[in-house]
């Protein structure tokens, strides 16, 4: 992607493609995830990519990392039995002058176990920078926070 | 819709455009089968469109089945006072080289009694084949899965 | 916007800029109202621009009354503690033949305690009359009704 003299509003002739496209990228991103497809997860970060979740003092870093914490959490869920989905909301797009995309969204986790009703467990908040690496978007900067710890 | 090399990506130039005119599919037809419009829903499918939902041990086939299951809703839910919303969201879409499209998503449903609090009672996850069929976009096939039967 | 002859289906040409258009108009307008941003949420809709949501017996008309709303549920949030999340899902859009857009949603909406759990606590239709003002899209009319109060 070029410089761009200035940030892409809505209107700009560019925006619906990269809008329809962030979409996909996350619905696609959360299924991974949802699933425990850890490597693919992993290869929706850069190769340095940064994770910041509410759970964790510091902040996940690199697609080796990543891909262990999801191999890990799919472990646990087998054995509870639960089901998690992740559902983004709420889209934010922004295309900035050096070419990478912020995007703020709302996400609702929610847990299912075996036999059992749906529990939205937990609200959050997502600030990711998107950058085209290959080809396709991928994030170098996800920073999330929980609706539960609103100064955290 | 003329046959295609090769399946359409997130940066294949009618991808904007197939991905919106899909959100909005899923709009008006959970919005016709929320309100109970069943001759609307129907025809939502193709003609001999198969819908496998998870509560019935065989899919329903063709639009009169179809309308004939919303209509029996209707009435259930009159009855009771419930409203129900099926809110489909994380919506990955791929159109195939036959022309075909298909869409995976979750879907939330939810039940808000008369005078009482809303409730996600089911969590579950569509995919669906689409077909352009008189210009618009029809089900031709829908699986639907719910999480808290993860093996059903 | 000039006047189109018929309303613009999801196949027009400008179908797709306008739907990521709106899409995004609705992540940032409700983040304003989520944030509290009572000034940038009053500046979502036109200068007379009208809502009329299910707990007030009249509609609220005006962005300084819009804001002075905004402000209020804002410092009784502060001291609750709450988090509000306004997620609007299966947005139908329809451009009207005189440049309008009428927007029809779904709205869940969701309150967090600091500590605690987050509830979906309403669900909510909301039936939007956008215009083109200053380039923006902006809402001259919102229309909201509650799944608990089907009749009202």
């Amino acid at each position: 992607m070029s410089v761009q003299a200035e940030p892409v509003g809505a209107q700009h002739d560019g925006f619906p493609a990269l809008y329809a496209e962030v979409l996909r990228f996350y619905a696609r991103q959360m299924r991974f995830l949802d699933d425990g497809a850890a490597e693919e997860w992993a290869l929706t970060f850069t190769e340095d990519g940064m994770f910041a979740p509410p759970s964790l003092p510091e902040p996940l870093r690199g697609r080796g990392t990543l891909a262990a914490g999801v191999k890990q959490a799919k472990a646990e869920m087998a054995e509870s039995g639960e089901v998690h989905r992740h559902v983004v909301s709420m889209v934010d797009v922004q295309a900035n002058p050096d070419g990478s995309v912020e995007a703020r969204s709302y996400v609702q986790v929610i847990a299912t176990p075996r036999g059992g009703e749906p529990n939205l467990y937990m609200m959050t908040t997502c600030h990711d920078v998107l950058v085209r690496d290959g080809g396709e978007l991928r994030v170098s900067e996800r920073r999330v926070r929980r609706d539960d710890r609103p100064s955290a």
